[in-house]
């Protein structure tokens, strides 16, 4: 093998696209400061415990595990970074009040979360801890839509869900873990015959009820079909409602809802919701409510929040060029030092020739030269 | 144990430490761009193999290992970036000319590298590929104190040293590597006897060069010391030249000498040079040229550059106080909204007080708040 064969989806990202990596990441961190997000940084690994404590199995299999030779204990590699800022927000900020706070970071996975993707994404997130009204998702998917407005992403799209709906018509039912798991996978995948044959002997309303889901996709009107269909149920009617005014608040963007879709959000326990650009079949940003998740560290706060890929976010946004840079010679007397060093001052990118390289330099792309006329630094055209 | 307490020397970081590092962070990338360096992510973990190439036993030791479960492969958590850049550079970009490169990113360690260290530093470091000569080394001392002087931290000195001088003194001589180690550390900790120990069976110019080398450090009189004591062992002189060339291309900043000092430069082959902040025991930026790195890639290419640790310098700098933030009630009319939506535009934080919480938004720090004064939307202190 050869020093520089990179393990299965794993890549180096090179220049042009690092440099949108971080013009995102940068963005995304502004208008979530410009909300009043505080940034933390969780650290890269942790015991084993905490990073997996009530996470589930999915996170197990996804988290790589090795030995911490300073104490013989396990380590994990995080594979999500949610846990750890409900942790942070827990024990060490402690507050009493509300705590709104975002982080941006790589997370590493055992395997790729869908085909072709990196298995080490770069996790984007902002969570609102310790609020129980509906203000907090209001909020956290107009903020998503906001990070998402500035990076130029193509016309996005809302869809709404709520876990509370699904766990209603499964309340009660004589059903082992295993068997709400493949309901849960039948229902994201639409698999009405495979519905079925797992719910026959679940009670009538349950069967009806989660078999009426599969058809309850598509735009507001879907709410008045479920409100009618499973208004009767217990617990329904107070999600339906929540959905509707959550779809009110939503300015310039489309909103659609696909009551079955719960995949990929085992931790939520209220509302749940996904952002897409058009054209990109894969969520950009999926987000919800997880009241549970701080339970584990001893203080079960209300949270909200969302999460994204940045890497995932780069490859399908448009950004605008960069500038391009300024060609220099070699310094060799003072007054074309200060120059350069005005001009890298005022945010150009100035790159210095080194002496017998001249005519390689046009990798880097500069559309300009300074050169001396009269005596005088000055920057031209190239 | 808590599933909240973390492993020895792993800490999360909190929101105003963790704004400090995203500062700095910005500031030394946007320093390194306007020199023309090019961003690049290489992944957090690669096949061991490629890690640890040519890299020594220092790094193995301190490199986490684990199982790639779609390869059985065995991989590493990257505990230096180095390595990796030389990689992107042989391979990926496979250019002609010069390449100038920068990268910022966590490394892991496996124990920490100082007392009270993090064993995960934040590693930044930028890189010229490609150049022969000394005006490589210039420039890269140039933009290290470049990247501290936009830091604001406190007054800088340089240290320089050239590793073909021990190298000159030990051509020859008949020690094995582990001697040889030892040799460096004996060197680095000025222990004159155990040195002598050591270099007994030495040639007597080897012995006496070795134990010249303890008391050749100060200011710049020490090259003309060394010109004195060591000019005559082969490839001496000109290291002490290039030295005294780079020593008179710095300005504002102190330049100090310490020739036996190679610890932590494992794999330099020239020039080695460190920043230090007055007040601060650890250098913040170590560099040089270490022209062999590449080789192991399969293009052995020269190259010069420096890394620094953006957590260790966010410890010793100080920092401009946040702007402070601006309380806003919760937005239920459109000129509220419009409001809020024009002031984040304009850079500003405005946190929304979600109903009901009125009394505990203060933990975030504002200073002004948003006010309705005859039928407008105004911002008025608090």
């Amino acid at each position: 093998m050869s020093a520089w064969v990179l393990p299965d989806y794993i890549a180096d990202v090179l220049p042009s696209e690092a440099r949108r990596i971080e013009e995102l990441r940068r963005g995304l961190l502004d208008t979530a400061r410009s909300y009043g997000y505080e940034l933390v940084i969780p650290p890269l690994f942790e015991h084993l415990e905490s990073l997996l404590t009530g996470a589930g199995e999915e996170l197990d299999l996804q988290t790589f595990k090795f030995v911490d030779q300073l104490s013989g204990k396990s380590l994990g590699l995080r594979a999500d970074m949610t846990q750890q800022v409900a942790r942070i927000d827990a024990h060490l900020l402690d507050r009493g009040g509300v705590s709104r706070l975002c982080y941006c970071g790589p997370v590493v996975h055992t395997r790729p979360d869908r085909p072709h993707a990196t298995r080490e994404p770069l996790q984007f997130g902002a969570e609102i801890y310790g609020y129980e009204g509906l203000e907090a998702e209001v909020e956290s998917v107009q903020l998503a839509l906001e990070c998402l407005r500035g990076t130029r992403a193509p016309e996005l799209s809302v869809d709404l869900a709520d876990m509370r709906i699904v766990r209603s018509l499964l309340a009660g039912v004589p059903a082992g873990l295993q068997t709400l798991r493949q309901v849960h996978a039948a229902l994201a995948a639409k698999d009405a015959s495979e519905l079925a044959q797992l719910t026959r002997n679940f009670p009538q309303s349950s069967k009806r009820g989660l078999a009426a889901l599969l058809q309850l996709y598509g735009d507001i009107k879907v709410l008045d079909e479920a409100e009618a269909v499973l208004g009767s149920v217990a617990g329904v009617r107070a999600a339906l409602a929540d959905l509707r005014t959550i779809a009110s608040t939503v300015h310039h963007a489309r909103v659609t809802f696909d009551l079955a879709d719960l995949r990929g959000y085992s931790y939520y326990s209220g509302l749940r919701f996904a952002v897409y650009a058009s054209g990109v079949s894969d969520a950009l940003v999926r987000g919800g409510r997880y009241d549970e998740v701080g339970a584990a560290f001893g203080r079960n706060r209300p949270a909200v929040g969302f999460s994204l890929d940045v890497r995932q976010l780069a490859s399908v946004v448009a950004l605008p060029a960069l500038r391009a840079a300024i060609r220099a010679p070699w310094p060799q007397e003072e007054g074309l030092r200060q120059t350069i060093k005005a001009l890298r001052q005022q945010g150009e990118t100035v790159v210095c020739v080194l002496p017998g390289d001249a005519g390689r330099v046009d990798e880097f792309n500069c559309d300009r030269e300074l050169a001396e006329v009269a005596g005088q630094w000055l920057v031209r055209a190239l």
